[in-house]
């Protein structure tokens, strides 16, 4: 249940990093979607968005969608579809068998399973998000029958607000910096997504924000989640806070955004506005205090291997991936979307 | 389905704040939990923690518990709780009844159902909230069966930091110094639930941090919610970030607590720590700019009647509640608390 | 969890026989649908359809609804129906503690939740079932806006066919004469839908006769759920067994119904057509072997009280009831229902 | 949603019978629990049990587990299997592309997708099966760490009772002489599961027997389910009907077991016992009046290629696969099974 995620859009992710393949069940989708092997190989080619940045382990994510899927169409069942790991059976982490790294899921999985997946991250990896890229690659193509759009932008990266392509350089740098010094960084993202329908969400504990919090939070490394203005609402007053209504051209409209595009949970046709923090990678070279776990002896741990030095780029898209889910899914559940068929799920386009 | 959250512990809550009364529906509770009525009525007392602050609806809170509980114990089958609205037929909001008012549910609500619920906030008012109390109250008191507390407190309002009396005073007067300009503030509450257990939570969609994130964003009015560090992750470096390991008489504690007692989504064993961001009250007396939707001309309100001058006091046992249900619910699904009789739950205490 | 049922559309009941109140917490119904006190009493009031049959408990069943529901419509949020019980303090069955009644749920629910609720039945108990009829009422109604109709009739009681009022008197008289024996009898109900689109249903584990034989199995007392021939489609040949198609005004047909309405669990527009076997109420006056729980002693047993003759005609309303929860929530998931307007959900009209 | 079943321990399916491939994902399996490929193998064998009633497409069933699973033993994470189709792009079907087959989901499909997937059966055909069996395999592994066993056995094919050797011969030639009329043939499958603890199913929607029949329910071609006496119940007087409760060294037993095991939808320790009616295979060469929907004008259809003659005995395993599934998520929601580890999961075996 807990690698699922949807009502009646549901997608189920599955694969280790150092297993063989990963893979997504897209479950839900209408039929008649037209979705080329393109779409899907466009959306997996963004996990490594910058090369100077992320992990050298360079997998060139050869997929097949094995079901679901004929002549480039949906075919309102399930779409299976795998992602071969190439290198799986390399394995650098051996040494650290036994020594739990801070930061990570090693101590938490060793206590809740009983074993610890010792080939890797398992599928506390990050590599088990390249799944969830595939599945959101359907979902933005469904969404993309009505003309809505999702975008991700880094807006802060090692510290360094980005707003500029000169700014993206300094952030850029600071990161490389810090790796220098056997160190990682984080950042901030912001997701946006356009042209939502009025009154999309549920309410009470089916708000939209709720969902696309959880989802969010469901990546790996994302320790806050902010709606519109966030937490910075929360030093406004309510005049400033409220976003006054008008009309333009016979629609209602909000002046303002600090909303993000959601009162009390659904969508009032502005821009969904959300902003996500990304905490520095965790694996590091730099030695960190721990325990051996074996032993249970204190220790010290130097993580070798291909970590990223900062993962906010790689996080965009799987936030972009993430909301493109949890949208298709309250868009079909609100009526928007036809359940099966998308040729009939017209309702929106009026 | 969006009014109930939970997988095994599931709490469905109902109710108009203007209608006769409100009620939670609390199913998958375990058999033979000591419950009394002044366990419930002491979280229901809470909703009004500060009268000079709360809303002046007052209102006595009159409940009962019409199934699931006999002679001070639950029966295992659901607990249905309801909560009397004492004076739900006056009614200010009939002026307003075609404005919609700017940061409030009345333009999102229209365009989803069709019409308003023009004898108030309906099921997007504050006052759902009452049920979630209760509904807490019993997850609560599981909880206490294995020493795990939930606390909640106001850190910053009106824009005031408070770690002190005199803080707390400064804020409160900026408060009411607002409100007395027709304005509200907001503010920030910090969750600790303390003695988890290590290994509850979920991987992937199941996380911990996830489902809490749901679940406090289903809050009326909150825009933001962070695990640990939080948005500060997003500014370190991970030597900063990290909580290193250590062993204290056998044990393996952290140093620090960044990651806010979840790593992978899964507990730690070190405190639960949850910041979450408060909105100002929309509903101000204050004039602002809006719309007519019946003649779609454009228009000012002025909000007259029961409104929070800041309701974040009010959203702290709120929180709790949430927080309790979440976490009874992941306990349950965990395998630490037995999911049909308390008595022989005690896998944890060993 | 399991006091609930439905995806969209879901209806969570709770309440034990002898406690104060039962109730029905509907969520997902549709805005704006017409629904007057007397639709639900109409239900209600069928659940003692023959007096000579059953139990002699002669309660009024006074109601209430408490939510999402003003001015004789539904508002889109949980409609809250509670129904009072009036003489739950009387109990007749103290002097039955400590044994366990054959056929009824005393010994699992002992194992299960380590305790007896020993003023009745509980949630076991027929009377729970109240409930059900009164979120059926809800369903019944947005059905009636596509002309979905559902009956229910009795087609065979104590081991007499019925198909007509002499057969009826036949079998009603072979079940007085069982009762003066100190026994009970069972029988089997006919389900019909009537005017049901083509397409509803989901494949694979959402098929509507997966769905209706949950939904239908979990009346106590039903032993079986057969959908169209049933277990006569077993002895049948292919060529007998299939429904031939032709072609009646320009509309696919087909000639026989040996399917009862579905292909793959997906509705042809015929007659949806279910049968379900009752069982004889196990409580009976006549001497029975069992066990003293507390003494773990072999021993005799002789119920008295209010119990039914024979429920066969108490179920047929329930079935109905939960045959409506069923298809309203199907259509909704499906798409020919809206999920939050029933002004707009005119697809299935076309 | 509805390609997945069970609350904790959820089996999603995906695959169309002429696709390249179909598969599992069986999320919430205990890590710890040793399987071996050949555990997989001897089921998914199973499909084929006899080969002159069953379809003449030799397959030899290639499978491999992508995830969830490393040398031997299950991680506790998604367990991944697929199952390569060999000869999946022949297609005999093309010649019926727009006639709609009688007794089959082609019509309901076409309505519901808008389109159809002429290369075969699809997500209706028996094909999709084979990945229940795969899951099932893993449910049943999990079942045996508690020494709980099911069995299957068909009691009536081609409308001979079969209760030996000679009776099952009998049965067999009926098929066959049915067969080389152009015609098919059904039977009844008795299930059996041993050895359950007392106390499992839930309450009210969540009762064993009605998460069985769903279960069962949506196995293509099932037409009624029993549990227990089933349909006979209906004929009983209570005193028949009733199973007596004794002592059997020192432990409650029943004399008889007509509720098949199951009270009030929970475990009392005796067999449960589940019959379902198998209809004919639907596809027949006899010539059969259907509809070509196309040029919607009335027309004759002959089925050619590889059907089964009679698949009572390929629908056995199935059944045992779906109960393996249900029984397995079941003790887990009930605390029967640790949810993570299968090395703590002893509670039963106490």
């Amino acid at each position: 249940m807990s690698n699922s995620i949807g009502r009646l859009f549901v997608v189920t992710t599955w694969g280790e990093s150092h297993g063989q393949a990963l893979g997504a069940v897209i479950d839900g989708c209408p039929a008649g979607v037209f979705l080329s092997l393109g779409d899907i190989e466009k959306e997996l080619a963004r996990d490594i968005p910058d090369i100077e940045l992320g992990t050298k382990r360079d997998e060139p994510n050869k997929f097949e969608i094995l079901s679901g899927w004929f002549q480039n169409r949906t075919l309102g069942t399930p779409i299976s579809i795998i992602i071969h790991n190439i290198d799986y059976k390399t394995s650098n982490y051996k040494q650290l068998q036994d020594l739990i790294r801070p930061g990570h899921a090693d101590y938490t999985y060793i206590e809740k399973y009983g074993h610890r997946e010792f080939r890797g991250g398992g599928r506390a990896s990050g590599r088990e998000c390249i799944a969830r890229l595939a599945a959101g690659a359907v979902a933005k193509k469904v969404l993309s029958y009505f003309e809505i759009g999702i975008e991700s932008r880094v807006i802060e990266m090692a510290g360094i607000p980005i707003n500029s392509k000169e700014s993206y350089q300094k952030a850029k740098e600071a990161s490389l910096e810090n790796a220098n010094d056997g160190e990682s960084t984080g950042g901030i993202v912001e997701l946006r997504a356009k042209n939502l329908p009025v009154g999309a969400g549920s309410p009470i504990f089916g708000k939209l924000d709720a969902e696309l919090a959880l989802a969010l939070m469901s990546i790996g490394g994302i320790k806050g989640v902010e709606i519109g203005a966030g937490f910075s609402s929360a030093k406004m007053k309510a005049s400033e806070s409220n976003d006054e209504f008008y009309l333009n051209n016979g629609k209602i409209r909000c002046r303002t955004n600090n909303a993000g595009g959601l009162l009390s949970g659904i969508s009032t046709g502005e821009d969904l506005v959300v902003t996500i923090a990304v905490k520095p990678t965790p694996a590091i070279s730099k030695p960190q205090k721990t325990v051996n776990i074996k032993e249970m002896k204190e220790a010290m741990i130097e993580c070798k291997g291909r970590f990223d030095l900062n993962f906010t780029p790689r996080v965009a898209p799987i936030a972009e991936a993430m909301a493109g889910i949890i949208l298709t899914d309250e868009l079909i559940c609100s009526g928007y979307i036809h359940p099966s068929k998308i040729s009939s799920s017209s309702l929106l386009k009026k």
